[in-house]
This record gives C-alpha cells, sequence and structure tokens, in this order.
C-alpha cells in the first residue's frame, strides 16, 4: 500500500487541501473552504481600489475545513488513511506578508486589531505602496543595482518592503505592535508546527529572494544600511527579526503540533515541509526539471524554468526573478511571465465582441482552419503591458496588416500567435543566457481546451508542447513537498518521476509551420523592438510587403 | 424668368439628366435611366473578374429617356422650358474608351460586332488590361518619366493606352475595325452634335490628360517613338487620328443636331460642352475655386484642387494627376484620393461587425462622445492600400494602442480619425507644392451623415469643413458647363456663385481639439512614413507612450 502527503494550496480566494498517493500521485481527498471575510474573501476598500487584505482567521479556519474534510474522503477510500501520511507541504499567494507579534501570531488575531485591515494579512494584489515601491526602487537604482537586477529592474508595490514602509507610514499603532512581519508561505508552516517564535521561524527562499530582496550572492536580506535609508530606519527593527538562511521545500520546518493533530484527525509529528508560492510549486507538480520549462496559462501566464546550480547564470535582463533554489533545491529558479494571454482573448470575444458577438469556441474552432502566415496580420501582445522581457506597463496592443477582408477568426488567429510570439521572446532570453529548455510543459485551462493554440505554440517553439494532466498542479506540488520530506521519495527528480503525469496530448511542431512561423517572428521581434526598446532604430517599410508575401504564398 | 441648362451624369450603372436654372442652380427635371446590358449595366465575364465593359447602345437609350423624362418634369413647372434651354453639358465615368468606325459610330452599334465585348466601352473598372498597364509604365520609366510623374508614378491598366494595347492583342478583328477610340466623355457631346468624324471629334483635356498622357508639357500625346515601341506601333495608328489640341468644358463642341433635338423635344442648336470625368465636375458642382478643395467622401474618396495656371506648379509626388484646366479652364487640375473611408467603416461594422454587431449609426453616436486622444489608439488607414500620396497598394491597416479596455465606439473613432490623418496627408502635401487650400467642401453620403466624422476632419485639418448643399454635384456641374457654353455666366466662377451653394451647416476647428490632433497626426506621420516609405528610419519607443500620455490627459 502506498503512503499519503498533503498538499495545502492557498489561493487568492479559498484555499484548497488534497491528500495523494505518494506511488502515483492520484489524488485521495480534496475539499476546498471560501474565506470569510471581505468579498469573496478580500478585504477590500471602497474608496481605494489598491486596497486588497485577508484575514488570517480565514487562514485557520481554512486548514482545519480543508483538511479535516479531504481526509474524511480519504478515509473512505482507506480507512487507514490518515496513519499513513507522511508529510505536509503548503504553497500560498504572495507576497502576503502579515504582521504578527512576538510570539508570532498574526496581529488581527487579538481582538484589538481584529477589524483594521492593516493588522490583516496584505494580499499580493495590494497595491497601496504603489509610492514606496518606487521609492526603493529609486534608492537601489543609486545605491545597489544589484537588488534590481534579479527582480527584473523595479521593486514591485506588490512586494514585501514596500508594503511594511507603507504600514509604518500610514498605521503606526499596528506597525509598531508588530514585531515582525511574515510571509502567508512561512506562517502556515510555522503555525502548523508551533514554530512561530521570532527566533524560530524559517523564511522559505521563494518568498525572500523573489520578494524582499534575499540573495546569498549578497549574504541575504537587503544590507541594513540600504534598508535604514528610509524613514528613519523603521525597516531595520523588522530585518532584525530575519534569519541569515532561508529554507527550501525540500527542508523541513517543523512538525505537527499534537493540538493540530487532534483537530485534524491525524497523528502529531508529521513533518511540515519549508512554503513557497503557488505558482512555483505549481511549476513542481507539472515536473519541472532542467530543461523542461513550465508555462501557466491562464488570463496571464507564469512561466517558470530552472537550471541547475552548477550553471554560471547571469543576470537574464528582463525576466523578474532568477533566485537559487526558489522552486527546486539545488537549482536556479527563474520566474517570467506575460501581462495577458487569456484576458486579451477574453478583451476580444467579451468587450470587442467581433463578429456580431461569436463565442470563443467558434473563434478559436474557425481560426484553427487558417494555415499559418494565411491572415496576413501580425500583432503585439500588449493589451496589459509587457512583463517579460520588457517590464514595461506602458505598451500598448497592436494589430497590423488589416484589409478590407480581415476577418474576426483571422484576428483571433493573430492574437493568439502574438501571444506564442510574445512566449517565444522569454524562451529565447531564458536560452540566450544559459538556461536550457528542450520541452514545455503547460498547464492551465487555456493549455488544455484549444488545441490550436497549443500547435501554435509548439510551431512557434519549435519545440514539443507537453500538458499536465493534473487539474491542481499547485496542490500536487505542495503534497510533493510533503513526501519528500516525509521521506517517500529521495528528492524531487524521484517525486516528479512517481507523483506527476502528462497528458496523452502532446503538440509536436509540424515542419512547414515553423518555416513560416519563424519568418513571422523575425517580423514580431522587429516590432517588438521598435516599439518596445529605444535601441532599434530601422525603416518598415518591409514588413507590411513580407506578410502579403507570406499571406499569398499561404493562400497558394 | 430663368433660363435653364442641362446636365447629363453618366455613372457606372445608370444615367441621369438634371435640368437646372441657370439663376439659382435649382433642380427643375432629373430622370434616371438604369443600362440595361450585363448585370447592373455592365457586361461582365464570369471567367474574367478583370472584365467590365458596357454597351454603347445603352448611352444612347439613356439620353433618349432621361432628357425626355427630365424635360416632360421640368415642363410641369414652365411650360416654356425646353425653348429656355441654353445648354448641355457632360460628365461620365473614365477611362471608358470606345472603339469606333471612321465616321464615329460605336463598333459595338454594328450588327458584326453588337455582342462582342471587346467592340463595347472598356468600362473605368475594367482591368483585363493590368500586364499592358505595367509594361507602359516600365518602358516609360526608361523613355519618358516625365510621362509617369504627371500620373503617380504608374500608369494603370484602368486606362486608354494599356486597354487600347490589351484590345490589339487579344481581338484583332476589332482592333482593325476600329478607325479610333474615343472616351465614353467625348463621345456623347460628338454624338448629340454629330461630331462624330474622325477630322471633327474633340477630346477633352480631364480624359486625354489624366489617362491618355496627354500633356502640352511635352506637345501633348506621347511621343509617337514612344507608343511606336509597343508591339510593332499598333498605337500609332490610333495616335495619327488624335487631334493636337484638347478642349475644356467652357468649350462648345458642337450643337445639338435636328435629329437629336427632335427626339428629344428641344430646339436645335443648343451648344453642346466639352465633357469631363464625373468627379471632376462634381468639383466644379461643388463650387471649387483656388482655395477651396473639393473632398468627394464615399467607400473611397476623390479629392480634387485647382491653382491658377499663373502658379508655377512643381510635379507633386503620389498625386495621381496635375493636367491643366481638367478641372476649371485657367487652371491646373489636381487630382487625389484615399482608397478606402467608407469602405473601412463598411468593414468594420460589417465584417468584423464588433460589439455583438452594432450599426454604423450606433457607433458613431458613441464615438460622438469621446474626446480627441481619449481612446490611446492610432490607426493606419491602409485597409485597401493607398493611393495618394504613397501610391502602394501593398501597404495594410493598423490599429496601435490596444489595451484590455479598448471598445468597439473606441476603435471605431480610431478608424475614424485614421482617414482624416491620410486625408491631411493629401492636403498637406498640395500646399507644400504651392496649391492652396484653406477650405474643404465636402460631398458625398458620409459628409451628409456624420457630422462626429466632420468634427473631427475640421479639428485634424484645422480648418473649416463645409459641405455642398447638392446631392448631385455631378449632375449640376455639368449643367453648369452648359450654363456656360450657353451664355447664361461668363465663366465658372459666376456660375460657382449663382449655382452651388453650402449646406448651413459647417464645422469649424476647435481650438483644444486642434492641439491633441496636431500631436496626433505628428505620431501617423511618424508610422505613416516608417511603414509607408524606405527613407525613414527611427526607433518608436515613444509612440505609445505619446499615446498613453495624451489619454490620460484627455480623461483628465
Amino acid at each position: 500500500m502506498s503512503t499519503y502527503s498533503v498538499g495545502l494550496d492557498f489561493g487568492t480566494n479559498s484555499v484548497r487541501a488534497v491528500i495523494v498517493r505518494t506511488d502515483n500521485g492520484a489524488e485521495v481527498g480534496a475539499a476546498v473552504f471560501n474565506y470569510q471575510t471581505g468579498e469573496m474573501g478580500v478585504v477590500i476598500d471602497p474608496k481605494d481600489p489598491h486596497l486588497a487584505r485577508q484575514h488570517p482567521a480565514d487562514y485557520l479556519a481554512g486548514i482545519e475545513a480543508t483538511l479535516t474534510g479531504a481526509l474524511a474522503q480519504a478515509c473512505r477510500r482507506d480507512p487507514d488513511c490518515a496513519g499513513r501520511i507522511v508529510g505536509i507541504g503548503v504553497d500560498t499567494t504572495g507576497s502576503t506578508p502579515i504582521p504578527v507579534d512576538a510570539s508570532g501570531q498574526a496581529l488581527a488575531l487579538q481582538s484589538a486589531f481584529h477589524d483594521n485591515p492593516n493588522a490583516m494579512a496584505w494580499l499580493w494584489k495590494d497595491h497601496t505602496a504603489y509610492k514606496e515601491a518606487a521609492e526603493i526602487t529609486a534608492a537601489a537604482k543609486v545605491m545597489h543595482p544589484e537588488y534590481l537586477a534579479k527582480c527584473g529592474g523595479i521593486y514591485s508595490s506588490e512586494w514585501y518592503w514596500a508594503k511594511l514602509l507603507k504600514c509604518s507610514r500610514i498605521d503606526a499603532k499596528v506597525f509598531a505592535a508588530a514585531a515582525s512581519w511574515v510571509e502567508l508561505a512561512d506562517w502556515v508552516p510555522a503555525v502548523l508546527s508551533n514554530t512561530t517564535a521570532l527566533d524560530q521561524i524559517e523564511r522559505c527562499i521563494c518568498a525572500a529572494g523573489h520578494k524582499a530582496m534575499f540573495n546569498p550572492a549578497w549574504g541575504g536580506y537587503p544590507n541594513p544600511e540600504f534598508l535604514a535609508s528610509f524613514d528613519n530606519g523603521v525597516l531595520s527593527r523588522v530585518r532584525d527579526t530575519l534569519p541569515a538562511l532561508a529554507v527550501n521545500i525540500s527542508d523541513t520546518v517543523g512538525t505537527l503540533t499534537p493540538e493540530w493533530a487532534d483537530k485534524l484527525g491525524l497523528p502529531a509529528g508529521i513533518p511540515v515541509a519549508g512554503g513557497a508560492f503557488d505558482a512555483h510549486l505549481g511549476g513542481v507538480g507539472c515536473g519541472i526539471r532542467p530543461g523542461a520549462m513550465v508555462k501557466v496559462i491562464g488570463t496571464s501566464t507564469c512561466d517558470l524554468a530552472v537550471a541547475p546550480l552548477a550553471t554560471e547564470l547571469m543576470d537574464i535582463p528582463g525576466l523578474c526573478g532568477v533566485v537559487p533554489e526558489s522552486i527546486l533545491p539545488g537549482a536556479y529558479g527563474i520566474e517570467a511571465g506575460q501581462s495577458a494571454v487569456g484576458d486579451i482573448f477574453n478583451w476580444y470575444v467579451h468587450k470587442l465582441r467581433p463578429g456580431g458577438g461569436l463565442d470563443h469556441a467558434t473563434l478559436d474552432r474557425e481560426a484553427a482552419q487558417l494555415k499559418p502566415g494565411s491572415t496576413g496580420l501580425l500583432a503585439l501582445d500588449w493589451h496589459n503591458g509587457n512583463r517579460t522581457v520588457l517590464v514595461d506597463q506602458q505598451l500598448t496592443g497592436v494589430v497590423l496588416g488589416l484589409t478590407l477582408h480581415s476577418s474576426p477568426a483571422e484576428i483571433f488567429r493573430a492574437l493568439v500567435e502574438a501571444t506564442a510570439f510574445g512566449a517565444r521572446m522569454i524562451r529565447d532570453r531564458m536560452t540566450e543566457y544559459g538556461v536550457p529548455v528542450e520541452s514545455v510543459i503547460n498547464c492551465g485551462g487555456i493549455a488544455r481546451k484549444s488545441p490550436m493554440l497549443m500547435q501554435i505554440y509548439a510551431d512557434v517553439f519549435n519545440c514539443p508542447m507537453l500538458i499536465s494532466s493534473s487539474d491542481q498542479t499547485c496542490a500536487l506540488g505542495s503534497a510533493m513537498a510533503g513526501a519528500v520530506v516525509g521521506g517517500a521519495h529521495p528528492d524531487f527528480e524521484a517525486a516528479a518521476a512517481a507523483m506527476t503525469s502528462l497528458d496523452q496530448r502532446r503538440y509536436t511542431p509540424i515542419k512547414a509551420n515553423v518555416v513560416v512561423y519563424e519568418q513571422l517572428f523575425q517580423l514580431y521581434k522587429q516590432l517588438h523592438d521598435l516599439f518596445g526598446t529605444t535601441e532599434y532604430a530601422a525603416n518598415q517599410f518591409n514588413v507590411m510587403k513580407e506578410l502579403i508575401a507570406l499571406r499569398e504564398l499561404a493562400r497558394g
């Protein structure tokens, strides 16, 4: 009989628990809990659209509800299930820092702070700290440009230090009461193992490295003088609470306390793995490995890759993060993304509503009939700016090559192709800087629903497009971390071999299409560099001519 | 009591006759005759989409039907009408050459040739001679580049010599039987005045100058050696039949014959003016004069301007024609046009069908609510190539600046603005080369139906947009020619003052809008030169940024 492991996946509106078999990854129990506080689990402020907070009590309630629910389900199949759970893994949104007291209790759990949004978790999509982020970026540019080089050149309002600085300015009481600030990804493992005390709590490399400017290259967190330069050093006190080293998902941060074990119906002492962000453990759940990049395709994308630590990796311009062991132990974790993919298709279908209001499925079916190049169109996928590799919100979408005959399906296909070209820019940037990419494992709804899109991606990338067979790759990745710390597998390579699998559908490049898309991609790149950088200057007379020539060729 | 004049307006599918008062231009009688032969009056060939011919018998039937009909209507108001008609003017499509025998009778009126399309009129939109046109262009480039400079750089398959050369190659019998080839604009006046004999028939400068490479600068028609260089000189025989001088619309080519007078119920001896093309007499009917450009806005546009012959006009690069007296006597006639205007809006509404299938009126109304610059969008109006000033069919449309919020009405407005910018390129090219443009008189359905569009044009041009009050400016212009040759007015200035009028609605530039559109136009020009010429090279990083800045400004 197989052992089991637990994955806890804290999303934006709900938390999910899964119990999976460690020998084959099969899910034997699952449950979801919707956060109760605020609007769909998010505390908002009608007067400030930037504000997004979450109540820590919801996290605690969610752990109990989902784990007991999942366990009940699993026990119906295997009554001995609880006794054979070897480990627990956790993934969460981030950067989602929580102000805590000296014992590690979230401030919002104290009655004095219970209803104060500033004392709650500052959810990843809270943008109230946009001014503070700009200040940090400006200071780093002058004092420590290397900090920015690791996070794509701009420190974001979504991230740790900006949120803390903001809180210090708008709510002195909360900031004074906070002995430290803990990322949700660190808080949950600490709570489960009662390691929340300031001198015990572990911080994971995923959150620290990507959001708190932690990097072994400069000895951990940002240098004290740098942080002290803001507002008379209010951040220094917090920095002093942060440990010198960070854990990764193969580290055990503690074991399940008797109290939690009791509450959940589990044996005490189960090891709890270091946490990580949802997308990163999603990559793990897809079976990410050196050479196999993972694309999570949703409204936007998260593009993940790993490269062995032995690789001499330079900074990669335009990539939001390169952090050792942030995804897999023993490998650099590399994170990138497109600001809009599904959102572009949703805009086209639901906002532009072409063809008298055609739906996704019809447009997809019609676009699938068209040959590469036959539309004569070329688009830029910048409707929501460009996150990677240009890191520029002030870029916009383009459709070029329109004629009096251009049809809704043709434009739809051009938009899909544009997202493929944008994705290839990321892949090419990675490989140019020494990150190997031989195949791509895709997950997310679009990857499963649109063979048209996947074939175009295979042809544009000229490499196989694989699809993860899991619908819940983040929760599966967390369970894999549980399996590794629980000893079911010696490492993530073994865990991936046993617990992850691919859909039977795989998309291999079609030679004739590859040739056409290579030509189109060169034109895309031309426009990409022309409108998106300041370095490239050239006349563009060739663009429309070449598109017409390709169109005529494709139409015979 | 006023005198009257007759205007005969030969369109693509029908002929219209109007009888108007010479003192105020009021229409007192009108009738339309649909050509009977072929599909909607056009003889086509299911096997060759390039072929478009017309039966000359339809022209003759049309003269009789429309003139008697219009006269009957006019006589109901004024029983003495027929006796007070002072002149007849004629406008037609073109280049529409007709092969004729030595007496000037159209070959297709002979029973032997009655059903042979090659013996009929070769309608303006017949493109069977595309290879011949390319040969003529190539030869002229080497031997006489000045011929091309006057017609925008490319001799068209729609034009006189190309069609003759084609006929000589595909139908030797017809070509041998044709003593000469006469433009429809010349044939109708000659038929009415029985001046069809080869040594009598006058050729108008409008057709000769724009389509048959006639120019006083090189002594009239193309030099005999040049024409002799094609196919052993088959064109030379035709050239020998062409008179050395050309007439204009203030010239009388003859007087109405007793036979026609009888048939029509008119007195014999009424003077018949030299013919011209429909768009040109449309300009006259709008009241064109130096400083007042005319825009005929339909599916595409015809843009007309005149400049006094005393002006030292250089060749104007990219303009399809600059011909002395082709529009008004005593002035250079300048012709330009946009390949698609209404057609772009029709594509958007009927082919792309955005907004779930919104109609023109709704999009227009919603777009009218938007402030200049507020869309953040910039478009290129090249969905059907660019006729002026780039003369390039292989250009295509662009929409730039798209976001996830871009709406159907915003894109519609951007398309309208793009046509305004394209129109301004033409105006600017004219004024740069010494053709004065202080105001624009617009006619055509769109000009009358869309105040939104007209206001944008006024703001983009920074000059008043006026609207002709006539629905039938071509027929009115013809009647003005009749009035001038009939002595009712000494010249076209006087005729225009009396017989043309403007709509009460006029659109004057709004200062704040002018400022915004000037900035947008500079960006348009940047893209125009970048994609449409080979001369301009530059980085375009500024384009999206400036559009966003203008958008934020417009939205406050």
